[in-house]
């Protein structure tokens, strides 16, 4: 599996959520040794949790079974730039590596506005890749939200 | 019921939090009516879920109460200045009044580092009232982490 076919997966994910009617972003997480151990895409309407974003759920899910606050060496991908809460949570979770597509200056929180990555609190920066499959990912958040206008 | 016993209710929770183990924070919710509606200490050990931090907790639980993704008019108070995590699902949940105890320049995300509710990327920002049992929440802290080490 290359990065490329992980956020495929996180795309696939995305239209899932639209499909769900929930903000279209999806997520996948993978760990050191390559493999998807997580997958998921928004589900803050369905859970009625404002901190249900595809990141924290792969975050969350990943951990739960690893039976670990963290999880060093293992690369995020998702189809937006993350939101401050979502950042400072790959922060906390160790991850090694994010891998985003669309930026989002509305409300993104690395690239944009808190910049989260960019203060010494926080204690753990991944490495950082965005610009994947950004096209894909803009087009889904794009139609999505003309629809519900 | 007061702001300062809100305050002590989280000051208790907090404590609870050290006797597991776990970074002693404590959160308190309390509904437009006044009622405490979720209160919990940090459970990101017990959990293996770094974002079990004390605000999202009584954030998740009274939001799947309500089963709603927003508290308009609920009040959160917390022993410790929030993180840019929960600062940001905060600010998502639209959390009407913030009170909170002890600075925290190490890791907080309010009027240090992020300064999450700073960047027009908040599409909420609370009423923020910090310095509440400061001292107290401070002690909780340091007397912990001496411990740790």
């Amino acid at each position: 599996m290359t990065f490329r076919s992980h956020m495929e997966a996180a795309l696939a994910e995305a239209r899932a959520a639209a499909a769900r009617g929930e903000v279209p972003v999806g997520a996948v997480l993978v760990s050191p040794r390559g493999e998807v151990v997580a997958q998921a895409g928004n589900r803050t309407r369905e859970l009625s949790d404002p901190t249900a974003h595809a990141e924290i759920l792969v975050i969350r899910e990943a951990c739960a079974a690893l039976g670990s606050e963290r999880l060093p060496g293992y690369d995020l991908y998702v189809t937006l730039e993350p939101c401050a809460m979502c950042a400072t949570a790959i922060s906390a979770a160790r991850i090694a590596r994010l891998y985003y597509g669309a930026a989002d200056p509305k409300s993104g929180g690395v690239a944009h506005g808190a910049r989260v990555f960019s203060h010494p609190q926080a204690h753990h920066v991944p490495e950082v890749y965005d610009g994947i499959a950004a096209d894909e990912a803009e087009h889904l958040l794009k139609a999505f939200f003309k629809d519900r206008r």
